[in-house]
């Protein structure tokens, strides 16, 4: 076997940890070393912080935070603190914002903000048996939790209710499913404890109710946590206006009605075909994520939840959708978005809090709504590129070399074309009349 | 309306911008600048670099990169660097790697690697008239590339082939999708490029044909793009062992069978219902995405393409699955992952050519191998904690104490069996036993 195992790596100290992998994994070259340490932050405390937020960390990995502004959205202004490595994102949604703010901005509505939780469990009786008890249990279970939902409840959330299911597939299978309101937080924590304690009372419960016990035994645990599957947690966010504004062309002369007639197209093709379904989505994640990562949340729980929503139908489809009726335009977005503006990282990471301060504060609610808003700005700008000039750079040209070739231009043709397109929409008719033009000359 | 607005943004200097957003949004507090700029690196040059990876930046988003050593992947021991901002991922990941190295390790399989990318279009014509020309249409838009795919096909790659589809659900939309292998390199760029030459030639094939241009007309290109769902880009990893050496429990005398009956139901219902799916896939992504950022990747290209794939049967399901055969653990994973490590971010970010050097500079297939493991062994430390001590620190604790409370044990038992638990598996009978043996005493 090649390659080195160790040992105790975690005991090791940062700067062990570095040389161990260095020498093992690096060939011990000392510039890898000089590369590591080169985004350590001068100040120790920092740097400590920092460091754990995770485990045997070796390097500060940097990804550039920018900012796209004039977001308006529900008419207020916003410049969007966004994280991510990935070029163009950032232009494009601050480009999106620049069109929709003269458009009457980006509006919002939060749908509901209910987040669930599972605990799965073995047992050999019946669900009616469950139903005859279930008041009697679920009593139980809040009696034996009140300390823990106390304070959640002072700030107006907490449980919401319980209830019992059967998987089917599954023999002797139950679930006990748990509604709750986490407020400003996105709740994971408070929710697992929550569950863990219900799953302890369940056994015990179980266990001590002989009327059920001596028929059908105990039940086993086989799983308790909360889902990040929140299809009610759910933000809506659009834009709209009359086809005649809609001017989304970048060459001057392509007729709005056709445009926006092409765009709805591209986004109707997202809905019918799971390929460009999941590369529309993706462009909507580039927008949805840099804010999520901003801000201090999670986006991996946040991208599973779309993307199985995406899905709910039973097909992978486009969570936007666009309607064009009575000559105005509407485009929008529906995506849960479980988000968090207090505890963890958003208050952890100085850059979370500074995104944070950035956008006034939000609470979870609001916060929801602008993540919605730079999804869809986001995904707004990729269809606008891809209906018009294409996203590849010198696209157009191109295209009109590659008519110049079909029609056998001449070197001189070929100069004159270059020079006459330059600033004019360009098709094969355009440049074939423009030919025989130049050949009466 | 609230809120600033601001024309010409992207031209100011970065530090104009800063002052801009913190007077604007701000408060102008110079605390806020001073946390910016704490992030800033002090080596110019690397500044500009990094700032050069998006657009209006104003600070350097830190997310922690550490070392899961001990991954032992089709005999190869490797040190995985991961970027994380989730507490006990890497550590997690380690754990996973400790405990499978002695067991044979990760043992990975590349099913294939073909990534896709279409041309949507409206055309009046039928599908019948397309498959008569299709040979000639075909070779016309591999002649006109050749000059694009020369270099791609001298490394091994290039087109695979071409099809004619028809989105069925929408009138007169057509589809040209076409199969590449872009070897070492993601291929974003290379695939976009060689689909916007397609649909040049597709527009001016369909125009100069006139039998079939005088009864239909011109085709319209919709939106020509790469397609980030890639179910034959797809890696498998899996773990094996004998049931005996399946030891995962964290008390020392829970039954090693029955727990493993027990992680493999956790996996099952994760099979079975979609809000267990989410979260289950979601700690997959945990571990995947840690690397494919550490290695310049795109992580939401990943994500999509990956939850797709999980609800491909029409149910968003595991993309992991579980099976015990005749005294046999089998934990296995099956996953589309279109990475690079060529190209991209992954040769301009420092710290992503560091991740690739001590992954020992992989192609393309051995990364998907990894990041496969990687994703594979996060969610089997999930399942682990989960189907054991549950994940919420002090969860044993807590359920001795709600069953102490439930058998109304005294102050003194409490404590008694607080220090004889400390180190035993708690349950319901084993406490009621322990106070009976008290009370005789």
């Amino acid at each position: 076997m090649s390659g080195s195992s160790i040992s105790g790596f975690s005991r090791l100290t940062k700067k062990e940890k570095i040389d161990w992998i260095v020498n093992a994994y690096g060939g011990g070259d000392e510039k890898m070393t000089d590369i590591l340490s080169q985004y350590e932050l001068s100040e120790d405390s920092l740097q400590k912080l920092h460091d754990g937020f995770s485990e045997n960390t070796i390097s500060n990995f940097i990804l550039p935070m920018g900012i796209a502004p004039n977001f308006l959205i529900d008419g207020i202004y916003y410049a969007v603190p966004m994280v991510i490595e990935e070029s163009s994102v950032v232009a494009a949604a601050s480009s999106a914002a620049k069109f929709w703010q003269t458009r009457g901005g980006f509006h919002t509505e939060i749908v509901s903000t209910y987040k669930v939780g599972h605990i799965s469990f073995r047992w050999k009786g019946d669900m009616a048996s469950i139903d005859r008890y279930e008041a009697e249990l679920t009593a139980d279970l809040i009696k034996h939790t009140a300390h823990l939902t106390a304070n959640m409840e002072k700030r107006g959330g907490g449980l919401r209710d319980l209830r019992f299911l059967k998987v089917d597939e599954l023999t002797d299978i139950y679930q006990l499913m748990a509604r709750f309101e986490t407020c400003d937080s996105m709740g994971a924590n408070f929710i697992n404890t929550i569950l863990e304690a219900y799953a302890s009372c369940l056994e015990i419960w179980f266990e001590s109710k002989a009327e059920l016990y001596d028929t059908f035994g105990p039940i086993q645990v086989i799983i308790s946590i909360l889902s990040n599957y929140t299809p009610e947690c759910i933000a809506r966010a659009w834009v709209e206006c009359p086809i005649a504004e809609l001017d989304i062309s970048r060459q001057g002369d392509e007729d709005i009605r056709s445009l926006a007639e092409k765009f709805k197209t591209a986004v109707d093709i997202a809905k019918a075909d799971v390929f460009r379904a999941t590369t529309h989505n993706k462009g909507i994640y580039n927008g949805i994520d840099a804010v999520v990562i901003a801000t201090g949340n999670d986006f991996r729980a946040i991208e599973a939840s779309g993307h199985a929503y995406a899905s709910r139908t039973g097909r992978y489809s486009s969570l936007s959708e666009c309607r064009i009726e009575n000559e105005h335009f509407y485009f929008g977005l529906e995506v849960p978005l479980a988000l968090g503006t207090v505890g963890g990282l958003t208050s952890l990471h100085p850059l979370a809090r500074v995104s944070l301060e950035l956008l006034g504060k939000p609470n979870a609610e609001t916060l929801m709504s602008i993540v919605a808003s730079v999804g869809l700005a986001q995904n707004f700008a990729a269809l606008r590129s891809l209906v018009t000039t294409g996203i590849q750079k010198g696209h157009m040209k191109m295209h009109l070399q590659n008519i110049l070739s079909h029609l056998q231009a001449s070197e001189s043709q070929r100069e004159l074309a270059t020079t006459y397109f330059a600033d004019k929409t360009i098709s094969h008719k355009a440049v074939r009349d423009f030919l025989n033009e130049v050949d009466k000359l």
